[in-house]
């Protein structure tokens, strides 16, 4: 079993999707090889029933059996997404993936008025029904939830509750948030907080450089966060960026909100992971022109990935 | 097995609640009460599994649950909520309530883009999977669902789909929606919507006096409702906005979004049809000030009626 | 010139219409007879530019001419309106209003990220813009302006800001907001917050009973909330909702969001104050239908009034 | 005078600045300046009081001031943003920007409730205030203006008023969009409509492939919008994207809402166009790390260009 996230958890938590079959039903043997490549590409651990994950299409038995196949299957670190409109349903979840070894439970607040009072008493709530021991994932997605979140409140839930030891940053515009969260931490007299950034990866060299700890999120070529990441933590920024740079194209195209989880399924599909690309309906769904467009700008990564 | 819901239909369907124990566990002993309750007090037929059923708080086997529990409980046309993310667990949901006996299915377009075209694709790929056998009710209500939709639009879904036969209205402000849509049908050139209204009841003397057929929502005094739309078809639109005013008070307050919820749930007990209050966390709570606020209203209310 | 508006000030100030004519221009001789109208229900004071004054379509050189004639016609104290996407036209619309003798001038946070952070900032460089000396009322108008703010933050800003002495209280649902603000003020540790209820009147009873000071909004029939607030002040609250609850039917109806001003205008025309009905469009235009429908209400009202 | 705007139009039309003092006063020579900086990076022309032009930060009277400098100070074509809350300021604004010598007019449809027939009924009110003479760009920035619009509705308005010519698309995901409304015309039915693209730039090639005639957006590098719209349009579509790609990091490092325009008018400040940086407040302002973040984006650009 995995170690559990901590507060200086740093490196590549990658989102993995949801294979479906051309029926909808999960295809488990893809599942199986997504996390294989996952683990291939080098990165630290995975994040499963995510947004990208399709988690809420999926019934609570789905997700069920997506925890324990994933978890059965590799020995990486897993972090389970269980956002949920129902706090019972949310914390069974939950329960039921710490007693199978995940790493930690990621939630965000994503229902009701956009109170900072109302967001500090559900995350509360959250960390009282699943117990201490459950190491929590905050995920700061206000493009998604429709709920802001200053890093004020952030720091306030992260001192109030020390098992909530990560963020995943992904409000946008976000970078001086990460900075105003590190200027907290200067004089010592608050936790560090390990933070990931998602926002598909798309200001990850800026990210890092002013103090996040890695990434999370769904690029469907994720040696190329690892790298970026890798080559940041040994003092090599501007390689980095330099890697980064020659995959920005592609991954500022996948990052299109919604669409994007087609295209990278797509790309999975090509890579051998997951024998089909289809989402579950109401999902996008590519035409010729799309797949066209993309495999262009494949094309176009591979030509300068071959210099 | 009750008539299927069409385009005449007329009358009160009260959208029911779903009555927790203290645990937080469906009571289906109170489930019971509560279905004699709604049919004691004159309604036409019962909606279950609304936002106001909690319906997004309870797994795919409660929800199913539930169905079977109210369909075994009532010979009175009940229909049933279907809405979710997953296009496939909504049609699963729909053909179970449609086998057990349902009346009809309610939908809202409340994923995704506010887009008039995603709208009107996502609800003909709901009919596709659900079959031309399913009576449809469209859910109007951009307040909770933040996609607005035109009366023109409607129309446009309401003649494309045979099945979709009744409007629940209750976009705000929206009477002269009402008056919109009975104006398209002035020359018969379209059939006819049933429009039975939500929003709490508010303008519910006002919405009738436009050509709606009735109410569909949750006051916690049916047969207020019930009165209030039989003397107006009775052509007595001044007694029966004369029973519907000594309602607005408590009727108002009951209308107040979430919040609502749990008003009308202690009303509920205190008429004996459940026996605890509680909504699923992380619904609202009631304080000793809110309770004793609503007694007041009550007692009013008493005093009112018994004049 | 009247006096200021202060933390103990209670009563009602009534939103104030600016009456158009056919083109859409000012009618001065109807603002002047409107306040002279608003003057003769006995209202504490007139708040002039909101949202129903139609602020955002008038010019700076129009918005300017509104204070000056009002200020010129009234003795009662007059809060002003000054929300601004910039934050030098609304300090310099603030500094003239003063000048010219305003009771206090009226912000609400509406653009910008909904984070508590941004909020309290924004305030915060109002309150420096217009100097210690302009006392503010804070708006929490989330549904109109989509920033949802804590109890918690408004004390702070009420705290942090000496001059912040009037909160306009139109959260929704919001009765337990208001409990909380005053629980807060409870052991004196505090300093007191005028709380001016706005959101239509809808629930003015309710809002009383908690603690609220009175009204701010725009109901056709102000001399309604000025029975209210007095009977509730002199200790007969059931009298107080009494006489409320027969202004309840009309008060909801004008109470819907945006369509309510054509309304209300409607009925300030009918009572001989403005000489013409119009809002400036994009503004709501009432059909035969609505007018028809609104003189019901009103006859019903004044049936109801003569019993 | 430059000639209007039509259906045909291709190019880059650059969104300006608006430049300030350190007062928050318009700095007129650095406007005279900008404008030069726009014109010598081979633009086909300007829009100007765009959202990043900081429009409803200016009174009524600074925006037909910055409409007579810039129209005095270059022969390109300039189109005028004329969005605005009232109807009759905006038509005020617009016949003020067509006496001048506007090419046309841009407007968006950011008010009201979302929905079709609303959008189709203000546009309508729009075009028929301003005469059929006014050519009108209609802006499509849902993630900006919260009104979602399709692609059937935005041709129905296309086909009904002859002067809608030209599409602002920053719809996001946007791609798909394009294609829509390029089958549209295929048959040869309806009237071509311009299409030039926003958003930041950030997928102009792949807009390009999909039909898109060129960008309006506000880059602060014009020139490499310009060669990789020419490179496009000469048929070099790899060509064009080489050099997009070069300015790719900066360019989506820019299109960060709201943040992104202090980053460009710093970069602006650094071309010497502008003598201040600074926006109105409560815009964004930069901390030194900020600059220093941008000042290696910059660095690393030009490093790129010279190999």
């Amino acid at each position: 079993m995995a170690q559990p996230i901590h507060r200086d958890t740093r490196g590549v938590f990658i989102i993995a999707a949801t294979p479906f079959d051309q029926t909808g039903a999960i295809d488990w043997n893809s599942l199986d090889r997504l996390v294989d490549l996952y683990a291939q590409t080098g990165v630290t651990g995975l994040t499963i029933l995510g947004m990208m994950g399709e988690a809420d299409k999926l019934t609570a038995d789905e997700r069920r059996a997506v925890i324990d196949r994933v978890l059965a299957r590799t020995d990486l670190p897993v972090v389970v997404g269980i956002s949920d409109p129902g706090l019972g349903n949310l914390a069974d979840l939950g329960r039921h993936a710490m007693d199978k070894g995940a790493a930690g439970l990621m939630v965000t607040p994503d229902r009701g008025p956009a109170r900072d009072d109302r967001v500090e008493g559900y995350i509360h709530a959250v960390a009282a029904a699943l117990g201490p021991d459950a190491p929590l994932v905050f995920q700061d997605f206000p493009l998604a939830t429709g709920v802001p979140v200053s890093a004020r409140l952030i720091r306030q839930l992260s001192e109030a509750l020390p098992q909530m030891v990560m963020l995943k940053h992904e409000d946008w515009p976000g970078l001086t948030k990460i900075s105003a969260l590190r200027a907290q931490e200067r004089d010592g007299a608050v936790a560090r907080l390990s933070i990931l950034c998602g926002n598909g990866g798309l200001y990850l060299p800026q990210e890092l450089a002013r103090g996040a700890d890695g990434a999370m999120t769904g690029f469907a070529y994720p040696e190329a966060l690892v790298q970026t990441v890798d080559l940041h933590h040994a003092g090599q920024p501007d390689a980095a960026e330099d890697l980064f740079d020659l995959y920005l194209p592609l991954l500022r195209h996948e990052q299109q909100p919604g669409w994007g989880l087609a295209l990278r399924k797509q790309i999975l599909m090509r890579r051998g992971a997951i024998a089909c690309a289809a989402t579950r309906a109401p999902g996008p769904r590519l035409t010729p022109t799309d797949i066209a467009e993309l495999d262009r700008l494949i094309a176009r990564l591979e030509q300068r990935l071959q210099r």
